[in-house]
């Protein structure tokens, strides 16, 4: 296949284009659905900045704009062009795109590689040839495109328009979604998404690349399910993990999820012991789905970094705190029985370890008012052995309380111990999957959201993460002490 | 130590009692937080039905009952005692229930063997012996109690009226309560729940092996940290599995935890590797939380019996069905490719795969319109290889449309699908974990869980309660041939 060879750098008009054309537009008012109408309704809602020009059969005007029968047609400079058109008119766009000097096509369409008839992938190789004679890069197809709330792209009007340090790359439209998604609700906000589908053209080694110089990336997050250049994507992961983390979620792990990705993104996906010491020996971080993609995310934007496994659980209720540590030893933390010292100096404060428990875990009850709870675990938390602090808590647990009394006390309790903590320090707030329709665990979880807390809805998932970045950070240190 | 030995059908009294006395209650308009209060509030509000006595130094009256200053001063009979009071005064306490004829003491107060201090083993040594002489029985201490809603017997005036046929132990309070929560939401009601903290009279095996014999029971469900009869507990167990399926969370699995449960229910948690082998040997299914506790049961109460492990994939959205792909291989179901039969159905009705896949997974868009995705699934659910149907989808990957929309025509889909299966058929739906204070996403499980599906908020989730499911009726098929 063609390959176009441009230099790192030429990927910034992708993020920022001064131009933009929508292709595949209809201005007829009894249109349904049509998927370029809804990009520029996204683009125009979301507030892109340059100059937005549409295309389509209709001709006529579409929300206030002019809509040009072919993209040659328009008489500004176009940088950018999304098509959404049907995949057999696909290589003459990219033609037009070509004379009209476009430097990059995004190409929402499916029906190329990915399908069973051959007539896909024979399109999808003459627009590679055509698209090598006139320079123009192609993003996709079979893709969502680029998410960049700086410059004002999206894909969704629902986006987020807030900047963050996080860049993310997804071969699928839909987990780059759900990612953007899960993420911002998390406080965690984006400087740049792509979801690149088949990578006919730019492909995940180019946008870890890209990642990996661009100043406004801090942390590098990645779906892929399939690559066609092992040794380039070694090198890529390779580099850019010495520089900033990367997030690997491989899917298309197994024998029926390869089968799979090949109708999804037509990807090659491997075999799952090669990516696994891939992932391994670059230092990427490995994940299996989005949210413990941002799992990660949120341990290595809101903790100091960990410098061993020994963590301390301070939490509220018996069993919670004794599963809670189950879950911990699972995922690779260990949790040492706490020196008879700091005991000691918890019975001071309690007078009786009835109805708690003062071990590692420490089990202490905030309903028996916030000061003790403070005290308690201002007592234990500078425990030297201690690398990690995890607080686990399950609001429903309690018979008696209002909910709302339940959730507002451990809200507070925890924001309060997060404060004085100078340690990574983690909440798992576990709630009921469907814990009625008043969004008081929601809200909990936002408060502490904004409060600048690491805050998961697991422990397994707390410590997961925690365990995941600790290994990076060793892997770290052994790549940069050799270099 | 003293262990009563009744036969099975005492424990009847238990869980209906015709009478019953709160001790521990005050009537002292300025408490602010009295346990024995709380039980007697929940107890009226829930509508226990039979005699409510109470009994509480302050004298006086409570909630429009009499406050008797000592049980023995109460002039009918009591068979139920609920003791909310200080833990040195519980061996006269026991004393006063065995003159009163008591028969069941529920020991809610902690401060026993779980705590580190000595005086608290002594002072449940000395209950015992006195309860023996009074053939009274104990339970707890260190417990929540009973929750019975045929008979009204609660520990929360919240939890559900509804009776079923799931009977769950458990050793800690607030697993106890977490998992009357997490069940009621997803449809499932109990007949009888216990939690019996540390056990020191009434334990796990009389709860099992009572259980096993209760008509009312048809899923024994267990969250159990340790036992001091592993031969009495195999043999209950086993006994059990054989009758009806037993989930069991065998909590404080590891070192770490093993160390908090002792500080928790003064439990003796043994090696996990024994346990492994008891629970396997026994046909017990093992989960590791009460999330995954009532997965397993929501594919015993809503799904056919799985024949074997091939798994159709049914769903939407690319990324969403590879990633369900994988998560099923890895849960130890099987993904075969479909055959050419089938995916010729399908392209039938659609004409193209563009956008969709067709190979098992299949990814099919509702959005194309509910006749389309009906005729699909019918083209495929019918594929005789498939044992199971699991249906993947993530509402939120959807960039277009609104949120409700998305949520509606997912669950009238998936109601319609799951009408038109004659195999056992689970719906995984991701939701995000905080998915806005809306209250959409758990309506919309809400309205799956009352058209009777079985629904679980992930694959994973989904597919480990299937195999976890089948694994039990392959033990089942072996050792009840073998009789």
């Amino acid at each position: 296949m063609h390959k176009q060879d441009y230099s790192i750098s030429s990927l910034d008009t992708l993020f920022s284009p001064r131009s933009l054309a929508v292709i595949g537009v209809s201005s007829d008012p009894n249109t349904i659905f049509n998927a370029g109408n809804l990009f520029v309704e996204a683009l125009q809602d979301f507030g892109y900045g340059g100059q937005l020009y549409l295309v389509g059969n209709s001709g006529g005007e579409l929300r206030g704009l002019k809509v040009y029968k072919n993209i040659v047609d328009i008489p500004g400079d176009v940088e950018y062009a999304i098509a959404a058109i049907p995949n057999q008119n696909m290589p003459q766009l990219v033609e037009d795109c070509g004379r009209k000097k476009v430097k990059f096509i995004h190409l929402f369409s499916s029906g190329f590689g990915e399908i069973e008839d051959s007539m896909g992938t024979g399109l999808q190789r003459e627009m590679l040839k055509i698209a090598a004679r006139y320079h123009v890069r192609l993003l996709g197809p079979n893709c969502m495109g680029v998410y960049c709330p700086q410059t004002g792209l999206t894909f969704a009007e629902r986006f987020s328009r807030t900047a963050g340090h996080v860049s993310y790359l997804s071969q699928s439209g839909g987990q780059s979604i759900i990612g953007i998604r899960e993420a911002t609700q998390r406080g965690i906000f984006f400087s740049k998404v792509v979801s690149y589908g088949n990578a006919c053209d730019i492909n995940e080694c180019d946008l870890i690349e890209y990642f990996t110089h661009d100043p406004d990336t801090g942390i590098i997050t990645a779906y892929i399910e399939g690559t066609s250049d092992g040794a380039r994507l070694y090198r890529a992961l390779k580099e850019a993990s010495v520089k900033k983390p990367v997030v690997v979620f491989k899917c298309a792990a197994t024998e029926g999820g390869r089968h799979a990705a090949v109708s999804h993104t037509s990807a090659i996906a491997g075999s799952n012991k090669t990516w696994d010491s891939l992932l391994r020996q670059t230092g990427a971080i490995r994940v299996h789905n989005v949210k413990e993609m941002f799992d990660v995310v949120t341990v290595l934007q809101r903790c100091v970094k960990p410098e061993g496994l020994k963590t301390l659980v301070v939490g509220h209720g018996g069993g919670t705190c004794v599963q809670a540590t189950d879950d911990c030893c699972r995922a690779g933390l260990t949790v040492p029985l706490l020196p008879v010292k700091y005991r000691q100096a918890l019975m001071k404060i309690y007078f009786t370890d009835a109805g708690n428990i003062f071990k590692n875990p420490v089990d202490i009850n905030p309903y028996w008012g916030m000061e003790f709870a403070g005290e308690a675990f201002k007592a234990v938390a500078d425990w030297p052995e201690a690398d990690v602090i995890l607080i686990p808590a399950v609001p429903e647990q309690n018979p008696f309380r209002s909910r709302e009394i339940q959730y507002q006390i451990y809200v507070d309790t925890f924001i309060q111990w997060v404060g004085m903590s100078s340690k990574p320090t983690v909440v798992a707030l576990t709630v009921n999957t469907m814990p009625g329709a008043d969004g008081l665990p929601e809200r909990s979880f936002q408060k502490m959201v904004d409060a600048g807390l690491a805050v998961f809805p697991s422990v397994q998932r707390a410590a997961t993460a925690v365990h995941r970045v600790y290994q990076y950070h060793q892997w770290l240190k052994k790549h940069t002490s050799k270099t």
